[in-house]
């Protein structure tokens, strides 16, 4: 059972039903839920107070970027092996982005595929990792750069997963949301965001609610029109070419995990600045948008010394033709110019304006 | 670069450019071979004279069926990452199934999938692995438990390579033409090939190319209507519950690498005794087909004892639901019945009558 279409997304919030409808309709000869230690505690009662008559077995991961390992796939697969799961077993993934990939990857691969419905328990696993079909895992300190394209059968929204989430949770699903809107091409959803009086920390789960629904509808529009990231769907990495490199910089080399949103913010800066320097993309929005991340996220700390490190990861980006850098850049807000490529002269460039931003 | 449709054939043995004109038309930004020793000192110099201008990398991976590990899969991503191939890399797959299986499973999943072209050397391969999509290695003891559905671009098929293929390995491949055979509606196909002046070991190289095509056909038209094996296409594993539980049980029990055809043969006799008994398959065309394997292929050696092994294993059977054991059977040839749910006590009987055949 290989699930073809893009996730539909429901609202366990509005609907309390809709889950244990969606699984009899499904008629699964099992069911099975993949969560971590943290979301075991904090949700999993929740998501199995909704599951009707359904009584799953339950697979408990370590939580974290840095399981998204091998090592944690084999556990996975061997788990499922000795639960004797068939491809009608539906896979209920419970967690943050990285459990959804690494959850996902595994399930897309035993018995070449189960279906699952991801329900993620973070704003950032919502707006990013749930919906779009993208699994994978970290391998040779590279961020999922084994995976596939195996898109959930449904999406279990529920904003009540969200309320006890850090400030900093917040802001890292706060990034992905602030890039989807400058993939909008209408303006309103970026000046939206960028309001004073709509800061992450004062939003109601509601609002949150809405605000994701909306979110993810940018996304999906995009994937759907180019599934497989030949073209158009290579804009959703807007931010992802450096923020990549520093995440995983920071992992590596300070052993350090930088929340995914805050390394997305990074890159946003230097990427729009790229995109106003190559491409004309308007200096008042670069300004605007780069004062607003200025002062509401952290820095990210790396200087010269790092660049050539940085510009390895960016080699080994997915989106590269041979070794020549690639980054999806703007001409405007919602004008697209991905596949552009950038020369280590370019890239330096961009991490000097970022860091002259920072003032570091 | 996901391919979404089914392969396309070429007959490389017809037309000499077609190999390179393909690559030309994908516009790849580099070639990597995957081989492994035998087909490396056998069959590289050959495909190597018709890639044109490309002159690809070469990986070289140990052959045979235990080398369909993770720990083959982990070497594969690490050559991948180390060559930094990209999405547009074209892979060539040079070898027999476990090698299009493993190398196939590598590809896709490396930055979620790169184009294959599917080379065959055996004519097991051609007829099996190289077309319809399925990739995979062995886990837990159990074949092709992991894996992907990932079509290659092209299939290259040069009945050149088979020249130099042993008895075994052409009556490896003929066990599944015949399985082809009874799965098309049109006795002829049959027929033909349990004539006594058609044997294996007597064909010419073009009649095995016609004869391969005309397999590869019938096996494409039943891929193409159920791609991701939700019905139809489970119809392609006649003869292989049973075929895939000795075939594990000699590998793993015995350390002894039975060839794959020879297990689908054993896999069709008891296959079709239980299409006979539970669904009426004409008892003459039982006879014919069982009496035409046993004088063909050499049995299979299992005692009683070993039932409730072979049946443990026919349990973790990716066609099941949940743990009834689920077989493609038919009700006269070319009328499908997969889906068929076994006891242990069918299975049973099933090899009792498979040991009564050939008076073991």
């Amino acid at each position: 059972m290989q699930p073809r279409c893009s996730d539909t997304i429901i609202r366990l919030d509005i609907e309390a039903d809709l889950l244990s409808n969606v699984l009899l309709e499904m008629e699964p000869d099992g069911v099975v839920v993949v969560c971590d230690t943290h979301t075991r505690e904090l949700c999993l009662p929740h998501l199995l107070s909704r599951l009707g008559s359904y009584t799953p077995e339950v697979i408990t991961i370590e939580p974290g970027e840095q399981n998204k390992s091998l090592e944690t796939i084999s556990l996975l697969w061997d788990r499922f092996y000795h639960l004797n799961l068939s491809r009608k077993t539906v896979v209920i993934l419970l967690g943050g982005g990285s459990l959804l990939d690494i959850g996902g990857f595994a399930a897309s691969t035993f018995k070449r595929g189960m279906p699952c419905i991801n329900v993620p328990t973070t704003i950032l696993a919502a707006v990013d990792a749930a919906v779009g079909g993208k699994r994978g895992f970290n391998f040779n300190e590279t961020k999922n750069i084994i995976g596939s394209f195996y898109p959930s059968s449904y999406v279990g929204l529920d904003p009540g997963f969200f309320r006890t989430l850090p400030l900093t949770e917040k802001l890292s699903g706060w990034a992905e949301i602030l890039k989807h809107a400058l993939l909008e091409p209408d303006r309103k959803a970026l000046i939206e965001l960028l309001k004073e009086d709509r800061q992450p920390e004062t939003l109601s789960l509601q609002e949150w609610g809405n605000l994701i629904s909306r979110s993810i509808r940018t996304k999906q529009r995009i994937v759907e029109e180019d599934p497989y990231e030949n073209g158009v769907r290579q804009m959703l990495n807007l931010g992802h070419t450096f923020g990549h490199a520093v995440e995983a910089d920071m992992l590596h080399n300070r052993k350090k995990e930088l929340p995914h949103g805050f390394a997305v913010a990074a890159g946003i800066i230097m990427e729009l600045y790229l995109s106003f320097k190559l491409l004309g993309f308007p200096q008042e929005l670069l300004t605007k948008v780069c004062y607003y991340i200025r002062d509401t996220y952290p820095v990210v700390p790396f200087n010269c010394k790092a660049y050539n490190t940085l510009i390895a990861y960016m080699e080994q980006d997915k989106k590269n033709r041979g070794k020549v850098i690639s980054a999806a850049l703007l001409k405007d807000i919602g004008l697209y110019a991905y596949g552009t490529p950038l020369s280590p002269t370019l890239c330096k460039e961009a991490m000097d304006f970022y860091r002259d931003l920072y003032n570091t």
